[in-house]
């Protein structure tokens, strides 16, 4: 009695987490020191003080029935306050707490906003590459995601593809700057030249397409970037932001989006993502971590841990001849392949226990995502494997 | 663009959060003193200690990028372990880690089940009165939820009302004991004449009729009940449990589920729970939370001051006249209004501002819903006013 395509698409699984659990059990087996694990991109570095100092505090200070008991669904009143002032603070921008809607993370936040754009029949779009859950979500909507590739030189935004990429149907344009999982930041340029086609092709078809801006990794930037924020240059824009990466805190689950007040059919879509968040099953999101998290808004951990090993990581592989995108943020490096399949590349490079996650599950082919958020001293261990794997595919010669 | 079906239902609201605002608002207007509201099923006694001495152990002793990190989708390994370790030793079961899924609380369980178990084509039904959530859930998967009617004497089940509910497209029965909203305890031979039935129907049917059995009051029992464990009376049932109660943590969200190993269809069911799950875009429950929640399994706080409250307004009411069925668990009374119109009833008393809950939003016309999880002292308080409308409508005369 059990729809079997729904039932088969749970045991398909998330090929991140299979790799990654070779690698433990490799780990196991051979001692944590022979394996090179760059699959998995959860923060290594500490929360910042503010975390525990804000939790310490509440918890001395407000009274458990009122610290512990639900919020209302879209959040404590004072948290949404609070968000609508820093976005207001750091962009110019005219949130209201109204405007704000707290969800466990960004994932909860596409889930949701896919399930309520497409609702009307519409379609999704995005950039390749992307993270690979766009698609899931938009197909279990029984809708459909498009890929539209990007500048393959530079990750960038290629506007003449996205002008043949957009159909009649499009309705939610989903960007990711900066990006997983190339770790590139889009820049300020390609977002206006992106506005402006979307603008037109807004009066051709005769209705809106939303962005929906997927920055759980804003403040993830490194050499000084101001990566631009996107709902100033475009005014359909639903700007989606987690604490999972800037707190370092992504298991527990906090984050917000925020609808600006001049959104087209701002009503309808303010409505129907309750509706859905209702018939998800979601109440709230952890009173507690939302108190702690939007109280240290604008904070990070230590990120010259990430730069640092960005530095060392693509410094090292792009001298052995890999070729790599400069990563602006986040804390991924997406490398070109040394030969076209590349499964057949990750399988070559597990047999000396090096893990990576081959770049078709972003749909893009030659490529494999490295996860730098590790220790410096595994990805030192790492070099002369890596070496070793580019001497024998002929690279740098 | 957007579904105008979708948009309308998450405009309707929550009647208990409507009135529970207006209650908010008075209060403000009038001080808190002067108004009595019974409408919001929040724990108000404190957590038990052991919830902030494991939090202050797991802060002190396990890493940062440990404690908060993604978990798997179902939970800690840990954590499955020791609940279904709790289970076992406390009823028999033989759970393993594997059959435990945790969820952000039961409403979680019973979004995504409905999901599940009615994603081929079958209906829900449940016995009335029952917690509303249950009919948007099922509604929202375009399936639907057949009411059957309690013995209005006890509202234990009524096995011929519920013989006469079931159909051949019945796959999902919703049980809820300690009852929201009457407070009732499901009674072992009740519950047995059910198993039996169901066994019955599923051989008449052809196909499996599952129990999903809604616990997060399990915990919040008075005078040493000691409420029947339904897995180890049907085999085809899923226990859903929440932690929101018990260890007064409502905003924290954590909760399981649990699947029998011997549940039919236990491969496509744990499957399609994890494909539902991540179309949601659940990522995980709070990683510090679940930590802390299984290890404070069994322990609840200060209940006694739940049952000297029960105690208190259940006397005081059925002395002046009002009739109610008697609660065993949970926090609630059920009250049969002295006008069958409810809604009117309400209305009348929030003039006075008690403020309490229509029993229709629970699939029962002409009762009301009080909660007592609120202080001794605004019981007290509220005493003359229900004294002033029993005199009103001439009850106990």
């Amino acid at each position: 009695m059990i729809d079997q395509k729904l039932a088969a698409s749970g045991r398909s699984g998330n090929i991140i987490r299979e790799i990654s659990e070779y690698g433990a059990k490799q780990a196991k087996l051979l001692g944590e020191e022979k394996v090179y694990n760059f699959t998995i991109g959860s923060p290594s570095i500490d929360p910042p003080r503010c975390v525990y100092e804000t939790m310490e505090r509440l918890l001395a200070t407000v009274p458990a029935a009122k610290l512990h008991s639900y919020t209302p669904a879209a959040g404590l009143p004072e948290v949404r306050e609070k968000a609508a002032a820093f976005l207001n603070r750091s962009f110019g921008t005219a949130y209201r707490a109204q405007d704000i809607i707290l969800t466990p993370g960004t994932s909860t936040c596409l889930a949701v906003l896919t399930r309520v754009l497409l609702s009307g029949g519409g379609r999704a779009m995005t950039f390749a590459p992307y993270f690979m859950e766009y698609k899931y979500y938009a197909e279990s909507v029984g809708s459909s995601l498009t890929e539209c590739p990007s500048d393959p030189a530079s990750f960038q935004l290629d506007l003449d593809a996205a002008e043949r990429a957009l159909t009649s149907d499009t309705v939610m344009l989903i960007l990711n700057s900066p990006n997983n999982p190339s770790g590139v930041v889009l820049r300020r340029e390609g977002l206006e030249g992106l506005a402006a086609l979307l603008e037109r092709k807004q009066r051709e078809y005769g209705h809106a397409i939303y962005i929906v801006a997927d920055e759980p990794y804003r403040d993830l930037v490194y050499d000084g970037q101001e990566p631009a924020f996107i709902p100033t240059l475009y005014k359909n824009t639903i700007f989606c932001y987690s604490f999972s990466k800037s707190l370092s805190l992504p298991g527990e689950r906090v984050g917000f989006m925020a609808l600006p007040p001049a959104l087209d059919d701002y009503d309808d879509i303010a409505s129907a993502i309750l509706a859905v968040l209702r018939a998800f099953g979601y109440i709230c999101v952890s009173n507690l971590w939302q108190r702690v998290a939007v109280d240290c808004l604008g904070q990070t951990g230590d990120l010259s841990v990430y730069k640092s090993n960005r530095d060392l990581l693509y410094g090292a592989l792009t001298q052995m001849g890999y070729s790599c995108v400069y990563p602006d943020g986040a804390f991924y490096l997406f490398v070109k392949t040394p030969e076209p399949d590349a499964e057949a590349f990750c399988r070559r490079a597990m047999r000396d226990n090096l893990l990576m996650v081959p770049g078709d599950s972003f749909g893009t082919k030659g490529y494999v995502r490295l996860a730098y958020c590790v220790s410096r001293d595994m990805i030192e261990r790492s070099l002369p494997v890596f070496r070793a794997l580019a001497e024998e595919y002929g690279l740098g010669r």
